[in-house]
Formats: structure tokens, sequence, C-alpha cells
């Protein structure tokens, strides 16, 4: 990028006006942007500017230096502060204090530096204390930015936890020396001092002096910020949030105001809603005589806002007025911080407010029945994978009663992230990530969280902290990942070297890998392991139990499916081998089974004997003579699915896995099974040792089977049409759909479909019936995508087998990948494991081709998809795009994949309209 | 297909003019068009007429019925025939007789139905014997034509050989009465009252009357034909030698004549070069007095032709004319038949003759020096596959001298197929095929051979009979089929029920199973295995032991391969990991390597050693500690290959395989390794564990390895270069290729190709040297294709890998295909195994998409193939078509790779011509 001389670099806040607004986001980064907007709807907000993340960008593409115009824009930004603030930067009467914040497009909380009171000097200090006449606050000030600079712009902030931070270490000494224990009981004398020897240390570890000119402290904070911008847990938290490295930064410089000048001042933080369950109440959390990061941080507890109402009535109502403005404007939640200076109310920030699956639901839909919204919004607003929130379980009521009658409830904390779950206690965020690895559920208890800890809390099921309010580290990251969350639970006493957690006042003692149970809906912490069961939404819908009228969730739910519905274009399916559950995915809306595996019924004990029967047989007489005892089950089973389907349509795979999955492998197994079946151990050890594959992924399965046995899938077709015949005549509507797996070209589809067509005209004539049926096939392999134009000749639908389509595109075993895989994801070789969102650049381009080929040569093509990637809301949105009629997915995925296929529909409207 | 009135299903032949012509095979078959021809370039051709091939369509899409035209014009060509010929059908005084015989399109001999002498019975006989004063002549005509059709038409020929022919039968029975063994002794009254027993034997098996009338034996004889194109062995030949069952059979029908009416007639067949090594010389055999069936058959043994010019110069000299004729307006060599009738002169038969690749290749060169043909035409005409031939193995001749010293000769037959083979004996087809498909090397030994023993033939090395001639079925089918052959060996004795072979007047006693050895070149018969060498053009090119000038076939084949690289466009590369292989690729015309695999490399005792420490590495420290061992090992190799190839490009791939293969896998051989390696036995049974994959060929290999473990890459890329650096020192130039291999994703290329241009840059800089190199991949898989645009961004060449693609694209490991791919290729479901011959439905359209992609993002990408089809003639043809700049193949595979990639070039200008 070469410079640009009128280039506009800086965006001044404040007064009456900004030069930015709500829109410019990617320009000012959310936290500049919506300063801006805050003061443009007249909300006070301390006067600042916003240097753009095009210097971010410009600065990482040209060896860390700033655009030569950069200086100019800051120094005349810095004059506006002067002129709106009515102070003066580095004056020694009447100084202008700044703070130097990061403002990325996306929201990182605590992921990148900040600097709080700059300009402080031993000049300005003079100033500062004749002004306020409040030296203690001060030196505080002054003390807490040495503090700050060393820390952040000088490097000094220990890397690891091993290390002590030079100016704690000062502190404690100090406090010791005054035999204190609290940091305010530190007089104004101790802070000055403290200041003068944190100088020294920084000189000391660096060789250089403290930088008294407040334009070099500028300079210095500002260039940290960019550089925080690639700092490692930026870089973390950006790979789990899909957030790219090359949308950059914005650095906001704000005059300071501070919530710390006594007790006519304070600091807090809101939400304009619940932010756990959704609930349209003021909910918030602030201190009087402290600074912001006091009650982020976790460090004091702070009060519910609502006790402000009674405290200071008049900025209660102030505040409720600019909640309810903020609201109206932005059309959504929002998450506020503000300040109360000298009895002043100013505003500091303004975003939308991150929330769990569950309120971002029920906001939604309430938003919609206030009319702030319309339904469309309210359908592009919900991640569909947060509909998993909803359908989380809860405890089972009765042992969570029997372990509280027992004593196992330990305590009580905030609510912070809902839902129910039991594991063991791991007591760091790396224990926790390598106990998740060894397959464990995990707790992670820790007095607080820090953004070190994410890939841990992202590898446990729940997170428990001792301290931090709502709004704390742990509550906002946790409610965003969708865990369950306790925080601030303030009675635990947790020992990290002794590896135990215990409770003032009871004698439950436990020890890391202990199991512990936490509700983050009701905050109550239990020992123990307790038993989840089912969400309300199902026990409404899948068990029954509860009545439809008396669950709020359930009718949150209920509407958002109806409007989702509404909008859906794509069909949607299961993939369900059983009756129950069929009926399951029917609740949860499924309008047909598209996969139903016949090889999962042969399972059973009397089906299993007569498949290894059949496939031990040597003759094709032996062989129909075994398939003749499994005619008869497979009848009966599919039955039971047409019944449970009561006229959706029912799509049932051919038998497809290596017939070598079906013997038993273990020497006791095989000496069983020779028993059983009259044949000796030495002819099945035999069998297996010549069904033995290199490969077997690329062996002898899916249709190749049925080709080498015609008879196997002859047998499947007389079961598939009698049990239509049979539950037809018992009064159900069937409509059958045979599909052939591993297809790759449509010769092998030919031989295999005369079969089934020849099978259902037999059928047919014997019971004197008619009905409907399909014959299609699963695309799985490259080459019949490749050569679907042939397929569809004779195919009357495809259904995408994406699980094995991916594995054969990119040559990739699923069960081999484990070595190196995750480290592909890790370096972001591919954006995402392409088992579990749909690789749409490879992958995805074979289906394209395939449909379009399909249905150049049939026009009435019907086309789904069936690998596990149909319950994936990406994939969702590429199915719809490409034109498919369905999906289908594991029945309890059917919701998601209807949101997911509304979504893309309102996506579509609305970028058209733009 | 609809009757329609006009449409002329029947085409006259004879006299001065004929209703078709040469030009019309695929109407008339390809013998009712020559003989049609014959007549029209002025050779006496008895005349007759052809029903189209239209009629056998027909025949078979209507229930084996006749349009209803078809009557009327066979009436009235039967007329045209009484007309030229001065006979009438069915006349008790001048009888006309008929032979009704198949004629495809292309020539499949003796797998369809003949009838001779139809139009005999009780009345014309009298005529016949009036008009030739020869009864016993016209009864053995008689009973031959009841015999014929009883077997034929009426369907009395035994199915299998343990049954037996109820007419000779009856013939036998009468010898035996008569006391008699030849058939020649039976006088005019045996035979007439064998005709009479004959009719008897019909109407006992039959329930029917024999067909007194000449037009029901006509009708019934004409069915005969058409049914026979779908019988059995008809089906297999059309199998073996691609040719579709829609295309159908003409049927002629021809007036007879006679080669059995006496001394002063005759018949015989003949080639207008010699078939067998194509030296231009009237080649064949006649017998006197005899019909053509004798000769073929094989069971009366010939006369050479050369006999002729001296029993019967006029006939010679006439003949010799019309072969001159022939090849002059056909403009190749042509296998003929003719019969004397009384002095008489008649053409029967004339095609294009069937030839040893080696004789195609000579004759082609040949002509060209005649001016018969032009290059372009010369090159059209050799399959490439045939050069296999000129390169095929001789007896090593020391060997061979000691065999012959020890006595081993046994015999010397016809040298009907050129080449040397050696084997375990077979005495049946059947046999054949069983132990060939045990892996045994086979000679199959038959009295003579028949249609039903082609399976049997196709799996031997080579054939042996002791009847026949050079035109006998076992030399028609060997030469076709490219196997060595040894025909008409008369001393041979073959006893089929003690499975023994042996020789008159010697004792030499060989048993089924045991040794024996043939040379098609010289017809020499040798008892026990005898090593084989290499052909002439080996020993000129790769040996050097013999003098080009000294040699006739490496003139023959030299003036090929410089045609051949006149015309082609496509670049030939070989794939070669050892400098003598890249060698001998030279030598054979390769340009350059196009797959130098180093993983083979690795298998020697000292590299084997150090490649197991790296895998066994536990950090990185110790793995490169490994590879330091392998570097200068590595280093060798490359060096070497670069001074072989002499400044042609060599494209190496880096590490490919799974690491497991590198491992022990035996007991005794593991602890052998941990005694070596000083590590217990234990831990590298863990490291096998850990490698162990359920589906290898998709797991950790390829550029996966790389990408794991980036110092493998980093050692391969400093031992190329420093190897290339080496051989620049010593005079050599170099363009080495990098080429990743399995790669899915563009990301992942940019990681490997990172490596290896830092360590090109370090090698140059540290031995101050430049020199060109390219970074390229290996598109194997369907997703590397699909998204080949990303890929050739930063890739300068691909070469496609279709082993891998073909498995990925298939869902089909190599490995596991055993099981079905025969019965796929055997049932058509494929055109053929697509391992052998590249898939161009679906493997090709990836590699189409590939190349489009890849070209469109980078115009200058060089592209290749070195999967195993780089030498298969059809797949060079598709990579020349798609646009490839080279193929790869392994070395004896060049020369038929160039040919190929020249005859591909020459059709697309003569189809741009029409």
């Amino acid at each position: 990028m070469a410079d640009a001389k009128n280039k506009k670099y800086v965006y001044f806040f404040g007064g009456q006006k900004s030069e930015g607004k709500a829109e410019m986001k990617s320009l000012l980064g959310g936290k500049g942007a919506n300063l801006a907007e805050m003061v443009n709807i007249g909300l006070p907000v301390p006067a600042g500017f916003t240097i753009t993340t095009e210097v971010c960008t410009y600065y990482y593409n040209n060896g860390k230096k700033y655009p030569k115009v950069l200086k100019e824009q800051v120094k005349k930004a810095i004059a506006n502060i002067e002129k709106v603030m009515g102070a003066k930067f580095g004056d020694s009467v009447n100084p202008l204090l700044l703070s130097v914040r990061s403002g990325a497009r996306a929201s990182m909380p605590g992921m990148m530096d900040t600097i709080l009171n700059l300009g402080l000097n031993d000049v300005t200090v003079a100033g500062l204390i004749k002004k306020t006449n409040n030296p203690r606050f001060v030196y505080d000030s002054y003390r807490r930015f040495v503090q700050m600079y060393g820390d952040v712009v000088l490097g000094l902030k220990p890397k690891d936890k091993h290390e002590h931070d030079p100016f704690e270490v000062i502190m404690d000494r100090k406090k010791e020396e005054k035999g204190i224990t609290l940091d305010t009981d530190l007089t104004a004398d101790d802070l000055k001092d403290l200041v003068a020897e944190f100088k020294v240390a920084i000189k000391e570890k660096t060789g250089h002096d403290f930088p008294e000119s407040p334009e070099e402290q500028l300079w210095g904070s500002v260039g940290s910020v960019f550089g925080s911008w690639m700092n490692e847990r930026a870089i973390v938290y950006r790979k789990l949030n899909n957030i790219p490295a090359s949308w950059g930064t914005a650095v906001n410089v704000q005059s300071m105001v501070f919530g710390n000048m006594g007790e006519d001042s304070g600091t807090g933080v809101a939400f304009t809603r619940d932010p756990a369950n959704g609930e349209n109440i003021f909910y918030g959390e602030y201190l009087f005589n402290a600074q912001g990061e006091d009650v982020v941080a976790g460090t004091r507890t702070p009060l519910p806002i609502s006790e402000l109402e009674k405290q200071s009535p008049v900025i209660y109502k102030q505040l409720d007025k600019f909640r309810k403005t903020l609201e109206k404007h932005y059309k959504d939640m929002l998450d506020i911080e503000f300040t109360i200076q000298q009895g002043k109310l100013w505003m500091l920030q303004c975003r939308v407010g991150k929330r769990t699956g569950f309120a971002a639901i029920k906001m939604a839909v309430d938003m919609v029945k206030e009319k702030l919204i319309d339904k469309e919004t309210a359908i592009l607003r919900i991640d569909p994978n947060q509909l998993n929130q909803l359908l989380r379980p809860v405890f089972d009521a009765k042992e969570k009663n029997k372990a509280i009658a027992e004593g196992r409830l330990m305590a009580k904390g905030l609510n912070a992230g809902p839902g129910a779950a039991s594991g063991r206690i791991a007591l760091s965020a790396i224990d926790a990530e390598k106990m998740a690895a060894k397959g464990d559920k995990v707790i992670l208890v820790r007095v607080e969280t820090s953004p070190e800890d994410i890939k841990g809390m992202n590898a446990s099921e729940g997170i428990l902290t001792a301290r931090g309010g709502m709004t704390s580290h742990a509550a906002l990251v946790a409610r965003q990942m969708g865990k369950v969350c306790v925080a601030g639970c303030g009675k635990l006493v947790i020992d990290y070297a002794k590896g135990t957690v215990s409770v003032e006042g009871k004698d439950i003692k436990l020890k890391e890998g202990d199991y512990l149970s936490i509700d983050g809906s009701t905050g109550e912490v239990i020992a123990g392991s307790i038993n989840t069961k089912p969400s309300e939404v199902i026990q409404v819908l899948i068990e029954k139990t509860l009545d439809p009228k008396d669950s709020d969730v359930y009718q949150t739910y209920d509407s958002l499916m109806n409007w989702a519905d509404k909008f859906r274009k794509l069909g949607l399916r299961t993939n369900a081998d059983q009756p129950d559950q069929a009926e399951n995915a029917i609740a949860f809306g499924a309008q047909g089974i598209g996969l139903c595996r016949t090889e999962h019924m042969f399972f059973g004990e009397d089906k299993i004997r007569s498949m290894r029967k059949m496939i031990l047989s040597d003759t094709v007489e032996e062989r129909k003579a075994a398939l003749a005892e499994l005619l008869p089950l497979q009848r009966e089973d599919f039955k039971g699915i047409f019944k449970a389907m009561k006229g959706y349509p029912v799509t049932i795979r051919t038998l497809d896995p290596p017939l070598h999955e079906f013997l038993p492998h273990a020497k006791k197994e095989i000496q069983e099974v020779a028993d059983a079946l009259k044949v000796s151990a030495k002819k099945i050890e035999e069998k297996i040792a010549s069904l033995h594959e290199f490969n077997p992924m690329l062996g002898f399965r899916g249709c190749r089977l049925g080709i080498l046995f015609p008879e196997i899938t002859e047998m499947q077709a007389r079961a598939i049409f009698e049990a239509a015949v049979e539950a037809i005549k018992e009064g159900y509507k069937v409509k059958p759909e045979i599909m052939i797996p591993l297809i790759a070209d449509v010769s092998e589809f030919i031989l295999q479909e005369e079969i089934v067509r020849r099978v259902a005209k037999e059928v047919m004539a014997e019971h004197k019936t008619k009905f409907p049926y399909l014959v299609g096939t699963m695309i799985e392999l490259p080459r019949a995508a490749i050569t679907a134009d042939d397929i569809a000749t004779r195919a009357e639908f495809f259904s995408f087998g994406t699980n094995d389509l991916t594995q054969t595109a990119f040559g990739l075993s699923r069960d081999d990948a484990g070595k190196f895989l995750p480290l592909y994801v890790e370096k972001e070789l591919l954006p995402a494991d392409p088992f579990e969102t749909l690789d749409q650049r490879g992958v995805g381009e074979l289906i394209k081709i395939a449909v379009e080929k399909g249905r150049k040569t049939n026009p009435s093509l019907k086309v789904g998809i069936c690998g596990e990637h149909g319950g994936d809301p990406a994939s969702v949105e590429f199915c719809h795009k490409v034109g498919m009629d369905y999906v289908s997915c594991s029945p309890f995925r059917v919701p998601i994949a209807r949101l997911a296929a509304a979504r893309v529909v309102v996506s579509e409207k609305k970028s058209k309209k733009k």
C-alpha cells in the first residue's frame, strides 16, 4: 500500500457529532464505530478519536511503520479533544489524560492491550492534584499507569505464571513494610514512592528511563496495541472464532473519565437484557469508587444493577433511558460500559451483547413479538448450532434432589451459562485439554479465568470460577462457546498447589480428577456425578412428559421453527434405522427418511446368525437358504419403519459394509459362532482371512456385494416390497425409495436396478397391489459425480454420501487421519475439518458437477444429501445453493438443519435487495 | 427397425460386375465386400450374393424373423447366379450347388457356421452324377453335406468332447465292416449307403426328415449362420477382440466350386507376404484333390506354394499375377483362398492378412520403401503393442546350444509365431487357464487347436501343435494374440489320456507340468527350461553387443521410430530410479525422467538402516541426525541419475509411501533390526503398531509425511540440489524438477514448495552456482484435479499419477479389487480394467478438468502423466488429446508410447482431411 497524502486515518468523536458512525465497523472497529454512533444519537461520551484498521494493515505490510500523514492527523484530533473536554494534553495545570484501547471489527474481549491514564508524568501529576484536590487518587492513577505501561508497552509482564510481575513484587514488599494487606490501605505517599520505585525497576530491566513525554507515551501505547493484534492468544482467539488476521484492529484514543474519584464516582457494565436466559430485564453490575477493570477482572464482586436504582436513582433513571434509546436504535440487545465521574454519567462503550444460544433465541423471538425486528432478522440472528442449547440436557431431577439431600450441594454461584454438566475436575486449562484428549468429560475449576485459558475452556464441558461476575471473562467466553458456566462462586476454596477444591464451612473436599456437577441455569455446584436428562423441548416433543403450554422454552422453540419452515425451501429428512428413531425425527420436523442403513438391522442376535451363515456359504444355494432366513426378519424391520413414517418417503440403502464386519474376530467369539452355526472354527477363520483387505474402504463393499451376490439385493428388495404390501394392508401409505450404494458407473446401477424392479413387479403381481417406489443411488465416489449424467439416465434420485465422497476426493481415511488432520486444521491448511463441515471448494465442486450433469439428462432427478454434513449449518446452506431437494441428518440435528435451511433463503433475499 | 419395402438386403457378385465393393464392409462383412471387389477388379470368382449385416440386426431385434422383402430378393439373386454359372438350383439335370458362409465386418476365423454343397438331394445327385461322370465324388459331396447339415443346422454336433458325433459313429462302423481305415477307401456305394444311414439317424434324433427341398436347405443354413453369431465361442472371441455384438454378421451364399474333382483340381490358401516374418515372398500351402477345409483344419499337411510352380506352372503364374494385382489394389498384404476345379482357377476369398507384430512392422516399413504406402499409413498400420514382438526375448544362445548338445531337442515344427517361450506343459486349454491362474508360465501342447481353446491359448506363453500348417487355427490365432507358436510338429506323440508328450523315435517323454521350451522363430521344440535373452533391438540398444548394421530387425525398428518421432507432438519421458534404467530409457528414446521414486533408493542395505532410524526417532533432533546420515547417500543417487540423463529434465518425487513399508514385519527380522539399531524389539513393534492404518492408501503418506516432518523434505531437497551442484561441477547440465506427491489442496503444496525453494536458495548461495529447477506436483487425488486452478497458481508442473487417481476416483483399491474387478471386466460393466488402460470417461474427465483449470491460472503450466498408463497406447492417445506436454512410462514401454503418440497425430490429420 502506497502512502496516500490525503487519506483519512483518524476519525474524531465527541461533543455533539462524530466523524464516524456505526456502519463503519470495518474501518473503525466495533468499539470506535459504536462510540461515534453513541455521540451521534446524543449520548454522553468522553471525546476521543479512532485510528483506523487500515493503519494496522499498513503497519504490518510496511515493516511496522505508520503512514507519514498519521502524526499530523493525530495531532489535530488531540487538539479537538482538548477543545471539547476543556483540558490540555501534557499540561501542568489542567492535564488531559487519555486511554488507548484496541477495537477490532469483531469483539475480542481481553485479547489485546489497553493503556489507561496516559499523559501522567511528574509535571502533569502536580496539575492534576491541584485540579482534583485528591493526591491519593492521582498517585494511585500514576502508579497504575506506570505499572501498566511497564507491563504492556515495555514488556515487563511475565510470560508465564512461574515468573513474578516485578511491579507486584515491589508492591508486595511495600505492603509488607507497612504491615498492610489491601492496596486501598496504601497512602498517597506510599503510592508516590511506588511510582519512583517502579521507574527505577523499568530503568533496570529495560536500560531506558520511563518516558515522561506524553507524546512518546501515546505512540508507545498505540504501537503496543497494534502489536498485540499478533500476540499468541489473539491469534488463537481469531482461529476459534474465524476472524481473518487481515482485518486488523483499530486503536481508540479517548479522554479518561474516572470512576474511582470518590464515592460519587463509579463504574459498571450492563446488558440491555439478560444474556443468559434472554429475559427483557436490565441486567448488569457496578461498583462505586472503582475503575472498569475492577468490574471485569472479577477481583471485586460487584453489585447488581438493581441496587443502583436504590443507591443513585437519578443516575439509574438516566442509564435506563439510555438502555431503551440504544435498543430502539440498534434493534438488538446491547452490552454497555459506563462510568460515573463525580456524579456525571459517561458512556464508554456499547456493542451488540454476547449471549447464550438460549438467550439469543428467546430475545429474537421476543423482539419479533415486540415488533422491534421482523421474522427474517430473527432468523438471521440465531446461529443454528445455538439451538443445541435449547435441546441441551438438564440434570435428572431425582438424582439432583438426592444429591442435595445427601449434602452434596457445595455452593451456589452465578448462573452464567445454562445447561447441566457433570465431569472430572481439572484445575488448569492445560490439564483440562489433556484430560479431554483422553476422552474424559471435564469441568474446569479456576479462581478466575484469563485469555490464556480459552483452549482449555473449549475442551471442557463446563466452567466453574470462584471469582468474577456475570460479565467476567469466564462468563463471557463460556456463553459464547455455549459452555455450561457457574461463575463467582465465592465460597469455593481452590488450592492449586494441593490440587483440591473445598468449600468454606463445609467438610467436602474434592481432588483434581474427582467428579463434579454444575448447573449453569441455577448456579448450583454439586459434588459427584449426576446424570443429566433431556431439555424441556425434548420432554415435550420426544418424551411427551411435559405439556407444551407449560414450557416457555418449548413455545420459543416452536415459534422459531414455524417461522423457519415458512422460509426454507429444502426438504428435511433424517437418517434412521429404527422405528423409534424415525418417530423422534418426525417430532423434530423431519418429513422422510433419507438414509435407512439396512446393515444396522443385521446386528440383532437372530439376524447376525443368519447373516453369518450367508457369509460363510460356499454355494449360491447355501447363500439363498441363509437369505431366506433373513427375509422375514428384514421384512418386519421395514414394516415397522414404514408404519412409523406414516406415508413419508423412506430411502433404504441396500447392503453396504464389507462382509468381514459381520464376522467375529476374537478367538473365543469365533468358537462360539462356530458352535452355533455348526461349522468348524477353522472355516470361519479362513473366511475372515479370505475377506481380509488392505484397504477395506476401497474394497469389496457397497453395490459390489450385490453384483457378485445378486441374491442379496434380491432378498432385500423382496423384504422391502413385501413390507410395503403388509403396511398398505394395515392402512398405511408407503413410499419406498431403494438406494444402491457405492456406484462408480451406471452399468453397476443398471444391474442392481433391474433386480429391484423385477422383484417389485413380482411382489406387486403376487399381492395384486400397486404402490409407487423409486430406485436411485448414492453419489459417494468421485467417478460417480463425474459420470452423473450417465447415472441419471437410470437413477430416479441421487443422495450424496459426503462422508465417503470426502474420503475419496481427499484420499483420506477418516479412521487414519488422526495423525495429521488436527495439524492441518491447526495450521489452517484447510479451513475446517472436512468431515465436520463440507469442503465446498473441492468436494462441493464435485457435488455441483454431479447435480448439474444429473439434471441435464434427467430434469426430474430428486437430489439430497445423507452424509453427516446434512446436519451442519454451513453445509446445509451449501446444499440449498446447489439446488438440492432435501437434506437428511440425524434426528437431533433436524431442528438445526431446519433453521439453517431458512437462514440461507433469508440471506439470499437480503443480498438480492442490496 | 420397421420393414422397409424398397430396402436392399441382398447384393449380388459374379460375372463382370458386383453390386457391392470393398468399402462396404460394414454392410456386407469383410468376406462379401472383398468377393465383390475381386469381381470388380477382374478376378474369377464363383457367382453369389451377400445377405447384409442389417438383416442380422433385424433378425435379433425382431424375435429371429427376417424382413419380408428378403425372400424375393434372394430369389432374384439365385436367378442371377444361375444365369452367370449356367446351372439351376435344384435342377435334376444341371444342378447348382451353393455354399453358405458367415462374413462379419471383422474376421472371426472358425467362430461361426459354414454349410457346403447345399442343393444336393436324391434328385440333384442323379443330375450331378450324369454331369460329372464321377459318382464317388458326388456321393462323397452328398455325404459331407448331409453330415454338415445335420451337425450344424439340425444341431446334432456333440456339445462336448465326451459325446460322439452320431455321423462319425456310423462312418467308423462302416469302415470297420469294410475293413478299411481311410475315408478315401470308401466307395461310391459305401457313401451312398452312408447318406441313407445318416438320414435315418437324423429322423431318429430330430423326429423330422432330412429336408430334400433345396429352398428349405438354403433357409435352414442361413438361419444357422445368423444363429451362430451368438454362440458362446463367437461371444468370447468378440470380447477378446473388442468386436461389438451390434455389428452383426452378413451371410454369403455362393456357387460351389470343387477342389476335389480329381487330380486336376485342388485348393489352397496363401499370403501375399510371409505373415510370420514379413518377408516379401509368396507364402502359402495347397493340396490337390481336396476341399478347403482339408487345408485349414490341419488334417492333411499341405504342400508349400512354391511346389505349385513345379506341379502346375500355368496356374501358379496366374495366381502369382493375381497376388500382385491384389497387393497393388489393396496396398496391403492379403490372405487369399483359391480353388482349382478341373484346371480352372477360382478365387474364393481375399482379405487383409493377419500377421505377427514383427511381420506387421517389417511389411509396413518395406511397403513405404516400395512406395506402395506412405509413412503415415505405415504408422497407422501398426498396433503399438506389436512393438513388443520386436523387443521380445529370444533364447539364450549358450543355454539353447547346451540343451541341444544334451539331446534335449525333441523336434522341429513350423515357426508360426516368433519369440521364445519356456514354461510348464498343459495338455488342455482348461488346464492351461488353471495353471496360469496359479502363476505358472504355460506352454499349451495340443494335437491341434480349435476355437473352443482360445481362452486357454490366451493364458499360455506359447502354443505347440502336432498337426496343421502355417494357416492352421493354432498358427492364425497365436499370431494374432502375439503368442509364441510352433505348429505342425508332426513327430510329436501326444497322449491326452496318459498326460504325456513324446517324440517318435526318441526316448524323451515329458509329462503334463514338465518344463518345455519352444522357439517360434525357428520351430524348435526343446525339453526342459531355457532362459530367454533379449531381442536384437535390445542387443543393439541396451546390451550394445550387436552392430546395428548387422541387424535387419533393428533397422526396421529404427526407421519406424524415426518416422514416429517426426509426427508425434508429445514429449517422452521414463519412470526410472537408477542410472542404468535411465540409460536404457534414453536408448529407447526417452527425453527425460518423468518419475524418479526416491523411496526405491532407500532399500539399499546402508540406506534402509538410516531410514529405519529416522522412522524410529522420538524427537526432531533424532530424526534430523538420521536424515543427516541419509543425505550423502541420496545425493550420490541423484548425482548418478543427473549424469546419466545428460541434461534432460529429471522429475524427482519426494518421499511418498507409508513409513511402515520401511520397517520389518517378521519376528526374526524385527530382532535383527533391533540389534543393528541398538534399540529394543519392543520399540520397533510399538512403532509398527502405531503406524498401523485401516486404509494405508488413504493414510499417512505422500506430502503428509513432509508436512508433519518438514525435515524429511528439507533433506531430500538438499540432496537433490547438492547433487545438481556436483554434477554441474563435473561438466553436466542438470534440470531437476521436484515433485510433491498426494496434494489435495494448494496449501499443502505451498508448505512443501517453500522448503524446497529455501533449500535451493541456500545451496546455490553456499556453492555460488545457479541452475534452473522447477517445483510441481502430482495430481493423483480427485480434489487436486478439481482445485487444479488453485494449485497451478503455485505449481510449475502437473504430473498425473493415474494409478492413485484411478483408485480414489473409483473408490477401488488395486490390491483388493481381485474379488470383483475380473467379473466387472467379464460382464462388461467396464470396457477394460481401468488400471490397465485409462478410464477416459471418468478418470479422464477429471484429468481434462485439471488440465483446463490448471492452464487457466498458469498458462505456462507443464503437464504430463507418470502413472503406468503412460505406456498404454490408448491412454497415450488420450494424453495427446487433452493437451499434455509429455507422457512418462517404464523404459521398455518408451518405443510403444512413441509410436502411439505418432499414431494419434496421424489419425487426427486423416480425420481432418475427411
